[in-house]
């Protein structure tokens, strides 16, 4: 789950949720706002998160973070973040959250922007946190 | 210089050239296709190249490289393509170009598109290799 | 849990396994040889596993892994393992192993060398996985 | 080259003019003390330099780096560094520039050693500049 953006908190927390009572482990940035609202969610229904952080401290870390990796590498952890999901639900988010939707691509993992920070072609988008998860499952086959 | 696609050669040639004759140094990818065409057309005009490889190995720059920097980081080299330069001229390119323009943006970088691989709002367009070159170079204070 | 050379499986399981036995998480490179071997034994004590990888595949993970996470930097994940535990133990290893030493040195995290790819003034020495455990807990705090 | 210590720049500084005069193109990590005495040497000797930096800002470069390359991806630039050099030379050093010595042996460059931060079994040593430069040239193959 990537994304950033304040107003999508709630969003995210229903994506995190979701994710989780599909039995899927949720990776994020590790960090506030959408991360951490993700990863509340996630928590909420009993589920797994891991964070991937890019400073060199596992401080950074929101509370809801199951797993901290500490990368060390800046703004180069977006990479590891879009590589390390079976698929991608993007919610909100600015520059550094498509920098991550363009390595998933680039990768081959299945993207699904849920509120877009801008639309981008060739990436699916979905209108509710429930579309989001069941499109980005379908394209991962069942498992993300 | 960022970007790829085999039929955007011309114009990164044109855009590498023009770089060179206005005093820049033009960093790019330092690999094929669009990377060695903004090379070879700073070359033409006596200036100066740097390639910032993904891989360990000196062997990947293409012939008009004169300084070599093997990042060793894969796909993360994308960030440091973005960040050392004082403007940024994308010329086409996929996934790759538009992780690079998503960091140069997030670093505060001037970036300007030429021959967009996809429309990225908030990111200006010109429309010719002198276009892009005068607007990026106005955007960085006149020195890129 | 880090290092490299298949002599040194055998105790690299046993400090996985006593390492989950008090309770840490096991972070590895993901690999095979010493990485798996740390594994396997953490996974025979009912322990949790982490991989940070340095591809762009979830498929290079050894199969004792739990959580992969995908970092797509090549030998800059090598930072993220080191990073990412709370402390080192190493056991074994060529260079790779000695840059990870580096940056938990670096980066103030403890570290233990049991089994020396070579000596490293200033990281401490243990002779038996037993005392490796030990001594990098007590140096962590209690816990890993 | 790479290394740090304040109390080695004079001779940091003498193994950069030598390098420069044997028309090697000096490649530091950027920023200051013996990175900064080895760019001063090369410039002295009318060489040319090159300084890649950890963080996202042209500004960390010292002011005799002719070329910057801003990585942004942290200490995993140390990689960077030892990559770029066709051969490395250490002057001092702590943990960093342990971790670049690590990196250069892992990808097979060439290394010499001037002023040990610690001796590291397989790496050759030298006593003075000149036999710093004289080894790691030979060992090159005759370009550096």
């Amino acid at each position: 789950m990537i994304g950033s953006g304040v107003e999508h908190e709630a969003r995210a927390e229903e994506v995190g949720r979701l994710l989780a009572e599909r039995g899927c482990t949720v990776v994020t940035g590790g960090r506030g706002e959408v991360m951490a609202a993700a990863a509340r969610g996630a928590k909420s229904a009993g589920g797994t998160t891991i964070g991937i952080l890019p400073g060199s401290s596992h401080a950074e870390a929101n509370e809801w973070i199951d797993y901290v990796v500490v990368t060390g590498v800046g703004p180069a952890r977006n990479l590891a973040v879009a590589a390390s999901g079976d698929a991608v639900i993007a919610v909100g988010g600015a520059w550094g959250t498509l920098s991550e939707i363009s390595f998933a691509k680039m990768l081959g993992r299945p993207v699904v922007i849920l509120e877009p920070g801008q639309e981008v072609v060739g990436v699916e988008r979905a209108a509710t946190p429930e579309d989001a998860v069941e499109l980005v499952l379908s394209r991962a086959g069942g498992g993300a």
